[in-house]
């Protein structure tokens, strides 16, 4: 019980989503006599689960919070793989990261992507679309930036083989998989209708798994009758690693018992393969080619390339290597927050879920507010484990929180109640929980568009 | 009462959406001995309101019916604005066209474009993309292929002023609306700052009117207090017509009382103006420039190219000129029905609305098994209009229905149950009907989200 109320806690608080963005304009000359001291200027980049929490975190301080990042959305990262499988909508999952100024009035946010950082000036330049470079001024940066598909080197397999980071990249893929089926009962050829009723996905951790299956129940339920010439329930969902299992972050049982539900949803589990190429034909793994029309990739990530500006040592992942304060080794006032922090702690890397995202966001508030208030730092970063989850389909997840470990039904709907109350605005929880709900019991799927337009490179 | 009654029933025909595709392939050679009969193929070109009331009506017909659409979706035109303007979600107002392929046996939906028509040899040959061309034969050919913004000569005011027609223009509106606010705030030059905040609307029809007054409504009560340096509710909404007043098709104190609405929301609107150029800068309109990064094009509409493809007389807008049996001149077995149809009845056009187009889609259809079960046709085809509406903003609509006519607060809940009724799929319209009861309530909107990747050109 402790254990449930715990994880629902960690969630929630990426509830509803706050932010910061500081007047940023060049400010009246400090210089003239009787001038009231300035606040201290707090610039995050990234308005993901770190970057609000730290914004939020900061309501109370006396300081001016800029909050830039290049989208106008903050997305609930943990469901965007039902945005790609037609499950939800774009806008379910997102809340617009300007409606927080309403309710914080130190911060204001800008729409702006981050060209360059220069830690000894401490400012950064910033591309606002349609209107030109800005310099922003800063006493402390936030670094919450994020992360990105990464192809180990293989940047030409992104063009076939799209990742899923963002409502971009999610209906990208919910456009392929869509048309894939299409294309399959258009064609006479039997090869080519196999290699578009074959999805392949490199990479079995939770988000692997998760597209995997729900691109199984897709196949069997939603389109079931929805074709003449094809039967989408014959397709095949191919889930490949380079390690040993699935949900290799996991315990070794939780893991058997996912893959045997995977299994159970006709997912062909192949572990210990390495893919040694991508193309628009399909992939090569382990010597042997496997035709495909929709390769998705959900192995590798690596840190935004904003990382690289800061100029500070990174891991093989781009990751800023932080102290125990989250800030980076050249400047005690420059933080690194969320998946793009490389930070251990007892030995462990911490890992880059939502839940380490928000409690690093929130911790870098307080240590900002407790400086500007002349306090000293309390006590270093220190990551609080509350569980971990993920889903395999309909009616089953899994479950790991410290010592304890479950499976199936019922955790599957601890699953679903802790995902409709960490969603971002209230309105959107209520709609999430109505679409599952009628999805349930119809097995339809409300949001089957395939999108015009050619689909972004990449 | 009874008025109410028959546009209820006219507008949720198109409740739940359905479909048909035959098995297009060539046949077996149908000059072997002891062949069955053939059945005879009806080839429906379009999926909006007219192809898919045709379709439903030859349910029971003893024919193959195909029918292809560029899209994977029908949409419900009569709340795209909404769409454009972030009160509901693309998904929220379309349907799957292929879905109907479960509900109805005798159906095939094919996802392709149009490229060539054969009357003489009764062939189509369309571009199934991914897949390559193919010809589809026809006993019945059915154009309802609908219509698509027309610049009056000025093609080149596309690029710069986008209309709404399909899902993709709604989020190019969005975009380039929310995108405005954003520009606003980021730029330091104060001429910019009030071309960003000024939205030019060309042609003060239904379409324009709904737009004009959504954004009124986004800019004053949506955005309240989520900028710093700007204050949306100071934007400029400028509706132009070179005509005499607004929603010309409606009665003239309906007009005036929609133009009084108007006006108290903030909306300056301009009639007797003709827009002489639209580039990036704004439009020029009656000699004077009106600086604007935002202009909508709610003016002129065309025919789909299709319909030139049939060879038939056409009108200045590029609609087949139809006999009494939506059938064009050359062929008796060819008709073109909905918006892309021109026929005239006691002396005036059918109106190129969505109760036509249902209308004569369900009149074709019932032609067509007639003429299958060898039946002489009925009588011709004759419009009974049910009645129109149209909103404007929050609150207020008008109705005319014969000699009824009303406006305000009750006309505009009427309008709000005619619409949820008659949206495609009962998801939809238990989601639209929540969308709109949250968003009356907390004058927020659910999906205001910038898209990402460029903008489609045109």
């Amino acid at each position: 019980m402790r254990q449930r109320r715990v994880i629902v806690n960690a969630l929630r608080r990426s509830g509803s989503v706050s932010t910061v963005l500081t007047n940023s304009l060049p400010r009246e000359n400090p210089t003239v006599a009787n001038a009231v001291p300035l606040k201290k200027r707090v610039l995050i980049v990234g308005g993901g689960f770190a970057g609000i929490a730290a914004a939020r975190a900061l309501k109370r301080a006396d300081v001016d919070v800029v909050l830039v990042d290049r989208r106008n959305h903050h997305i609930f990262q943990p469901l965007l793989y039902q945005v790609a499988t037609a499950v939800l909508s774009p806008a379910e999952i997102a809340a617009p990261i300007r409606q927080l100024e309403a309710k914080q009035k130190n911060l204001s946010v800008l729409l702006a992507e981050v060209k360059n950082i220069n830690n000894g000036a401490r400012t950064v330049e910033v591309a606002c679309p349609g209107v030109g470079n800005r310099k922003l001024e800063y006493d402390f940066l936030v670094i919450a930036a994020g992360m990105r598909p990464s192809y180990f080197g293989h940047d030409e397999f992104a063009r076939f083989a799209p990742g899923l980071k963002s409502l971009n990249d999610a209906e990208t893929i919910r456009t392929k998989i869509l048309n894939a089926f299409e294309m399959a009962e258009s064609t006479d050829d039997e090869k080519e209708r196999a290699r578009q009723m074959t999805f392949v996905l490199v990479g079995a951790g939770p988000t692997g798994v998760e597209l995997a299956a729900s691109i199984a129940q897709l196949a069997t339920v939603t389109l079931r009758r929805n074709f003449r010439k094809i039967d989408p329930a014959k397709s095949r969902i191919v889930l490949l690693d380079g390690g040993a299992r699935v949900l290799p972050t996991f315990a070794e049982s939780l893991s058997r018992k996912a893959a045997g539900r995977l299994a159970k949803l006709g997912v062909e589990v192949s572990t210990g393969v390495k893919v040694e190429k991508v193309d628009e034909q399909g992939v090569i793994a382990a010597g042997a080619r496997i035709p495909s029309a929709t390769v998705l990739w959900t192995a590798g990530v690596s840190a935004s390339p904003v990382v690289k500006m800061l100029g500070t040592t990174t891991d093989r992942a781009g990751r800023a290597v932080v102290g125990p304060f989250m800030n980076i080794a050249e400047a005690p006032d420059v933080f690194v927050v969320g998946d793009a922090a490389a930070i251990t702690q007892d030995g462990h890397p911490v890992p880059g879920v939502a839940q380490a995202a928000i409690q690093q966001g929130r911790f870098i508030g307080q240590v900002i507010a407790n400086r500007v208030r002349g306090r000293k730092d309390g006590r270093p970063f220190r990551y609080r484990n509350k569980g971990n989850m993920a889903v395999v389909g309909k009616n089953f997840a899994i479950l790991e929180a410290g010592h304890l470990r479950s499976s199936g039904f019922v955790t599957w709907l601890i699953w679903a109640a802790l995902h409709v109350l960490a969603l971002p605005q209230l309105q959107n929880r209520f709609r999430v929980q109505t679409q599952w709900f009628w999805s349930y019991l119809s097995g339809q799927r409300s949001s089957r568009l395939i999108s015009e337009g050619p689909p972004p490179a990449g």
